[in-house]
């Protein structure tokens, strides 16, 4: 073990009750030696993401949350309406966090390891609501001189999921986007992207200071659901730049649905001859996010070309293989201070995380809402 | 023009007006002579498929219509509810039938045309509600020895569905089937088929009469939607076949989404890892009709590997290749009487297609019913 290291550390612990009870706590964990290859982490910064609140909540109901415990030790517990789909992970006390950033404290004797002693590196791959992490040093994204562990803390998941957008697209031979709840951080560095690339896309938000936010980064086409024009809009934005794939953070109600319908109205706007079947263009949606967890429903009048699907950055990662994923994440180590760069509304501790002035706010999803996690800083 | 044929014809056409309406009627069309690689069909039997009804009644409200003209040419008149995606259609008299049988009885001066003359012959490519269809040789699709009009009339569009749902199933790596409506003559053609071929399928019915007889033909796994364990034999029957790819003729409503959940039940009833994106098996339903024109309702309890979309006949065999349709093609020819055996509960005339009786029957779409129209016959 490096000087200076403790023996114990704090790790954030969500567990499911087979009596059906969400239980968040802090655990006692040891912080492990580095051998080989791997290096310790001393996590400085780390997102909450939507993506994490998944595991951290497993769909609890916060409103029934109650904290014991001490203020350094608190302990939530709440109640779960059901288990099912959650038969494997009850009673364990799942670690939580899917990416961070920190310095690297201790390394195990490779050179690689050896090399990033002292380096301020973003990490992914769960377990970042804690005071430690050991990872393999090639995990490590070593982040550009003088950004700091905020700056990197979210250098994996909304990046490479930017980034993958924009790859799918390409794979899948359209050549422009529309992406919904496009103010959040990851809206943001898409539009961002997107003019970097010359890729066409058209941006949907809910609220007229996200469309002026979009704006002051220099995005054309921003189409607002809450405006009395939005169907119209839409359309118009899909003519002007054949965009033929979707991402859709929401996932449920009507808007997928209303996307393809308007991609059909801009495709067969230019039709001759009438087919029963629609234009042949493929219009495609994949829903990446869940933040309307309602069904998902699609009134198809938009002919036969047509998907819907599911879209999740670790099986993208998985196919695209090792070659694009280093050419990615080469990029977002360049760009990370600025189309990469993310704005939190707000910091807490690791104890923090656990008080209800945080949980009510973090749960909600709110776009343009985004919490840090500090799980050096004190409770 | 061969000896004995007619100058002119009846061909059925379909006219969206710009007022509005709907209008069915005969028309008297020139009996074309072919030349070079053509040759003439006389059309004997030509079925009504769901996939003919989109041209032919272009979404008319069908209790609206009324009958004029005489008993030889009747015309009918419905009400549209609206134009909206009918705009390329709009008073241009459409021909309508996508399929059909008959005997060639003219050729062009090709070897390959001259040779069909006297054929019995199945054709495809619209145009078929009519007394005579020039088409190219290579077009026709020659029926085995003995094979009749009416055997020959439905040799295109569901057989080449049923043999392009395997192909699709293999292509994207599923290993076995769901079919819904799967008491239709196109259902009893799959469930022939993977017999023959050993491919796992699962039918869904939604009357126990439709499971009789599917069971009748060997069907092993028939899920019926009345049933109040419909559900729980669905899981069952996705956990015994593994199949992970289905092709829902009805579109609308609940029934996708039930199908994705089931999947996702069976696939991770195995779990052993919580894993909060569900399995990692795709699970994939194509929509291929629209019996059911009301909204998908997807409730999504299915992880993030899935997919819903739209499945297209003549999309796919472009996509499939000359090489791959001449192996269905030949497939179907040499099981014409037997695996794509079609059968038909009523039989019309060009004019009978235009009374009351057979229209308000046909719209119905209903399972187990099924028009051939035989274009010589006597109005």
């Amino acid at each position: 073990m490096a000087a200076g290291l403790p023996d114990n550390s704090l790790e954030l612990r969500s567990t499911v009750t087979s009596d059906g009870r969400l239980e968040l706590s802090l655990q006692d964990v040891p912080v492990p030696t580095p051998t080989a290859n791997e290096v310790l982490v001393r996590v400085e910064a780390s997102p909450i993401n939507p993506s994490d609140l998944g595991v951290l909540i497993a769909g609890a109901d916060m409103a029934t949350a109650t904290v014991s415990g001490t203020q350094e030790r608190p302990i939530v517990t709440a109640s779960l309406g059901a288990v099912a789909g959650l038969a494997a992970r009850i009673d364990k006390p799942l670690p939580v966090g899917n990416e961070g950033a920190g310095t690297v404290v201790a390394a195990g004797e490779s050179s690689a390891a050896q090399a990033l002693l002292g380096k301020t590196v973003g990490i992914a791959g769960g377990a970042m609501y804690a005071q430690y992490r050991l990872v393999d040093a090639g995990a490590c994204l070593v982040l550009p001189p003088g950004a700091t562990a905020k700056d990197g803390a979210s250098s994996f998941v909304n990046p490479l999921t930017a980034l993958g957008m924009l790859e799918t697209m390409r794979r899948e031979g359209h050549s422009g986007l529309v992406h919904t709840a496009a103010a959040s951080n990851l809206g943001q560095m898409l539009v961002k992207l997107c003019l970097a690339d010359d890729v066409p896309l058209v941006n949907i938000v809910r609220k007229s200071e996200q469309e002026a936010l979009l704006r002051t980064l220099g995005a054309v086409h921003v189409c607002n659901t809450a405006s009395p024009t939005f169907e119209a809009d839409l359309v118009a934005a899909l003519k002007a730049t054949s965009a033929t794939l979707a991402f859709d953070a929401t996932g449920g109600g009507t808007l997928a649905g209303q996307i393809l319908n308007a991609m059909e109205q801009a495709a067969s706007s230019t039709a001759t001859e009438y087919s029963r079947y629609g234009s042949a263009v493929h219009k495609q949606v994949y829903i990446y996010g869940g933040l309307d967890t309602s069904p998902t429903i699609l009134t198809r009048n938009f002919g036969m070309a047509w998907g819907v699907g599911g879209w999740l950055l670790t099986p993208f990662l998985m196919n695209a293989g090792a070659e694009v994923v280093g050419r990615l994440r080469a990029r977002v180590a360049d760009e990370l201070t600025t189309t990469f760069a993310s704005t939190y509304t707000r910091e807490v501790s690791l104890a923090g995380m656990l008080r209800p002035d945080a949980f009510n706010s973090y749960v909600k999803r709110a776009t343009g809402e985004k919490f840090l996690v500090t799980p050096q800083a004190l409770p």
